[in-house]
């Protein structure tokens, strides 16, 4: 006797970029799973549909889904939000990935409903290169995934979240969605405009000094390899968390202030010390 | 007939750490060459001494030596000079590998043999690992290496000095001592002391938050890999090159306030062109 087959879950992804990509790839061969993508522009839909089957409209890729990953950028969350009730499966978990959370969880505590489906999500796996043709099975093995809840959001959603993201290999933290934009605003966004503003230094000064290029070595490029990150993502990012990234920028201009009078003190002992103290620090990351 | 053996040149290499051992690697197979290091403390000649012959003592390495390389700290350079031409073979060419030109150039000069023996170098070589077990033969393909003359270097010698660079794979960039420092206190120097400051920000607000551990992902690592670097070496650093770096972190400053003042507006439009200003500048690296 033939064992009867466990109904599929359904899976939507909307927005298929690197985040979207890489889930499908790494979600594709579960067996308990059906997985349908959406792309705004037929560009795009085109290029993810080497990944997973694409959806023509939103709303059938919506439509009965069980899990919805809204993996667009930061901003279009809150706006898709209200349209998912009506079309996805009545007990649906709706999350999303993007990179700050605060006003995102706040503006959706404003729908009732919202904290028995939505639960926001921030997996640290960005990478400097995007879009669906960067997607990779293993992105998010090992990573850590920030799952921020609603003031409200009951324990069993909240673990429905956690576990989703087991099955993608990463390890769920827990956290206010107020404590994550603060702790990103320090290890992500700060810096990330610090090292532009370093390419930005360095393009003026290029244009006058071009030989300057031939001094370019492996740490100017470690140190500025996230400027090459989604320009329209970074500016969503900056103006989300302004508050929290400004706090930090005015805190380490404060920083270098310091430097700059140690370095007219030339106290080389000085010196010593504070790079030993801040390669410890750094060892233990 | 056997055909009579070459006479072999000596090569010194003076402190053998990652730039030394390196060198012994890269040289360590070129059969007119014979390779003799030396080390100050014995724990390190004995590590040394799985990648060349080590001397007990820095005459013994020295003497008839045609080629001398000095692998110390930048701030040892100058005085270990003066008692070379005595030891070594009367038409030795002595190159450093530190990474501040101007001052040793300027002391240097002060000795009227210094333009005909000695040619300050900088291999844009380095890396976060130090010491000679972390020696590569292949550190120096493809590298830039500074070549910075003194005023009264003759042609013949600074051809010596390109020439001997290419042995390794390097290609010699033949630039003033002063270029030299302005260009590296932008691309090395400034970028090494933002890293420093923001693992020092970070490490003092992790002191109460212990959980922002969990928010560093690969940007993070990338920007501050450089603050492993060697904290003595670094000292020197920016002691022998306080005037510059200080003038380019001065710049910086004023850089970060204006992105202070621009996060107050948030103006979404103005921070997208500002990324792929700064993506376009950091895509031709």
């Amino acid at each position: 006797m033939k064992h009867p087959m466990k109904k599929q879950k359904k899976v939507a992804i909307v927005g298929v970029g690197l985040l979207g990509g890489s889930l499908a790839l790494a979600l594709g061969k579960q067996k308990d799973l059906s997985l349908v993508g959406w792309n705004h522009r037929s560009a795009s839909r085109k290029r993810a549909s080497r990944l997973l089957r694409m959806s023509k409209d939103m709303d059938g890729a919506i439509r009965n889904s069980d899990f919805v990953l809204l993996c667009t950028h930061s901003n279009e969350i809150v706006s898709l939000l209200p349209k998912i009730p009506d079309l996805a499966s009545p007990d649906a978990l709706i999350m999303d990935v993007s990179s700050v959370k605060n006003e995102i969880a706040q503006k959706a505590a404003r729908f009732s409903w919202a904290p028995y489906h939505f639960v926001p999500c921030h997996p640290m796996a960005g990478r400097e290169k995007s879009g669906p043709e960067n997607a990779d099975a293993k992105l998010y093995e090992g990573k850590v995934v920030f799952v921020t809840p609603l003031p409200k959001t009951p324990e069993s959603v909240l673990k429905r979240a956690v576990e989703f993201w087991r099955r993608v290999g990463a390890k769920a933290v827990v956290l206010s969605p107020e404590r994550h934009d603060e702790y990103v605003a320090l290890t992500s966004h700060l810096p990330h405009l610090l090292a532009a503003a370093l390419v930005d230094t360095y393009g003026k000064y290029k244009q006058k000094n071009p030989i300057i290029e031939r001094a370019v070595g492996s740490g100017f490029r470690d140190t500025t390899r996230i400027t090459g990150g989604n320009p329209a993502m970074w500016a969503d990012i900056l103006q989300m968390n302004s508050h929290k990234i400004g706090f930090f920028l005015s805190l380490y201009r404060k920083k270098l202030l310091e430097l700059e009078n140690k370095i007219n003190k030339k106290n080389s002992k000085d010196w010593k010390n504070y790079f030993e103290k801040v390669r410890k620090t750094r060892n233990k990351l």
